[in-house]
């Protein structure tokens, strides 16, 4: 079956064959007789589900022994209240504002600690990136916090700030929910990094946070215990009923990114894809991204028709191509495609092949 | 196909008619090429599933105009912190405590506000119900909480108490995970409503939440933004990216209770079934069920062998038999037997036969 294209931000486009699988395993998981929806999360099967997803993602992403793997609810924004709640410790955090994502972050924050804005790139309109040696650091910061992938204005770190020469011993948070597990991530540099699973690793509903040992335990007071760092790792994952099914699906694309030759070969298909899809617009003289080569995201690519009432004879033509989900987020228009681990090089291509179709007849 | 009959109490059985139409929508959702997984929550198909889902849900449950219907995430133990963080104002809370998911609630609670125990069944190991008549509610209390069935003890309210009739001003919250969608809920007696899904009406991951509007609006300060049932009801439950395959799923699931008959024969079949089993069990002089006959559970049936040392043979044979998940919670012990909406009348009876069958062979 030929299936669409799928340029969606999140919810996104996941591995045809992690679809198939769950269809066909969706009344039966196993011969146990249940599908893994109707299964105990005390029991053993969800137990065998639970500790091969985490497993296989410890493997994928090779996080260190001293940093715990939870499998949490409520997304990226919830998140944005969670981290400090957990890390904060009511003082000051540090934040470096790169787009929507950080800022929002930047902004919860508030109702827990002292933030402050270590470095920003608004002037720019999100189209550069701040270089590290110019942000402003506190000292005694509970942490420094940066999205390294913001989805919706395309930015990307193309490595991790080092923070320890930056002359900062805060550990750095990460929001990398829309590029995780198509690079590897330096654990040297990390305390802590979340990323909602509805782009590059499942179903919304489940979050990811990968945290180092000596973070846990200090969550303030008014922390709910369902997100209570320290409660969830002693429950590995467990203290109320997890999103077994989110669980099992992402379990199911770990897998999938393991037999696809895990995240070093996902890191050159998105280089690939990417660089297609940013040299055609570059070359194309009609099509513009704004963002700076040097922090161009490879997941999320924002571009521009000359002319906004192109726009939706652009997408009517594309959804008649089967291609999908194209529409830029509403806070900076235009169009966006998202190039996720499941899209395949001829998705790019196959963009790319419209775009140029498009440009020639209404260019 | 023949499934086994599953008794778990949540993540719990699921109509197998919505598991079979969930497995052939997995790839292409109504032609739309795409997933349910994998839509944009903010497109029109995602838009379509939510709004049915919450018409299917009004009209099943008599959901009043002025109460807001909210998909949210963090499962019960998550609403034991978010009802106070948006209910309390700091102030007094009363509680009833009937059973191990009430006495949770009255814990957390705790970190917000000023809870106080209006009555408990401790004493009598949560076998009763402490009648309303006797509950010392403080004048000027945010709120009342009560859970109505509670899933570990097996009791359940057969009324909601009537607070105004106590002379009781403030609202009554009730936790109904376990028994939503088994019974009419009198909303006149109502302030808010929470359930997790993972019992009768979904996958886990989502939290209904069923709220008057002159509820809204009073969240603390320290109540994170995805959290806040103002933000939450505002944004049409799409603040932050909701659990969109369990939204899915669950509206499945109010389709399939609307093809059944809705909620009065839900109500019919649970009293049948819950009937049968505890007959049987009454009248064995073998099993027990200490739980007071006026508040029995229809959903939760705890039972106890003679000798502890027969519960593995027990549960040996009945995963025989395709009776499972039968083991009783670790804080009770003996077996519980879940019957849920999705469990026909013939699960009970083939699980009676069983029972027969080994107490006979066995006693």
């Amino acid at each position: 079956m030929k299936r669409p294209y799928n340029f969606s931000a999140g919810p996104a486009a996941l591995p045809q064959p992690v679809l198939e699988q769950a269809a066909a395993e969706m009344l039966d998981w196993h011969g146990s007789g249940m599908s893994v929806m109707e299964m105990s999360h005390r029991g053993r099967e969800f137990g065998e589900i639970l500790d091969q997803a985490e497993a296989d993602l410890r493997e994928l992403l090779a996080v260190p022994a001293h940093f715990k793997v939870l499998f949490m609810q409520g997304g990226g924004l919830g998140e944005n209240a969670i981290v400090p709640l957990n890390l904060s410790r009511g003082g000051l955090v540090d934040f470096v504002v790169t787009g929507s994502w950080s800022g929002k972050s930047y902004k919860e924050a508030a109702r827990y600690c002292n933030p402050a804005l270590a470095a920003s790139s608004e002037a720019s309109g999100y189209t550069s990136l701040p270089p590290p040696a110019t942000w402003r650091l506190r000292g005694g910061a509970s942490y420094v916090h940066v999205c390294t992938n913001e989805t919706i204005h395309g930015v990307e770190f193309q490595q991790l700030p080092d923070l320890r020469a930056l002359g900062c011993d805060a550990p750095l948070v990460i929001d990398c929910s829309s590029h995780i597990a198509s690079r590897p991530i330096d654990w040297s540099r990390v305390g802590l990094a979340f990323a909602g699973a509805q782009k590059n690793i499942g179903p919304a509903g489940v979050t990811l946070v990968i945290v180092r040992d000596d973070l846990l335990g200090h969550a303030l007071p008014v922390c709910p215990s369902a997100f209570d760092y320290r409660i969830v790792a002693d429950n590995r994952s467990m203290y109320n009923t997890p999103p077994t099914y989110g669980i099992y699906l992402a379990g199911l694309v770990f897998q999938w990114l393991k037999r696809e030759g895990g995240v070093a070969e996902m890191e050159r298909r998105a280089i690939e894809r990417s660089t297609l899809v940013y040299d055609f617009i570059d070359g194309s003289g009609w099509y513009v991204n704004r963002v700076d080569r040097s922090c161009r995201s490879r997941m999320n690519l924002p571009f521009f028709l000359p002319d906004d009432r192109l726009n939706e004879p652009f997408l009517a033509g594309a959804r008649e191509r089967g291609l999908l989900q194209l529409k830029g987020h509403k806070s900076v228009g235009g169009m966006r495609a998202s190039l996720y681990n499941a899209m395949p090089l001829d998705g790019a291509r196959a963009l790319v092949d419209y775009m140029r179709e498009f440009a020639a007849s209404h260019g």
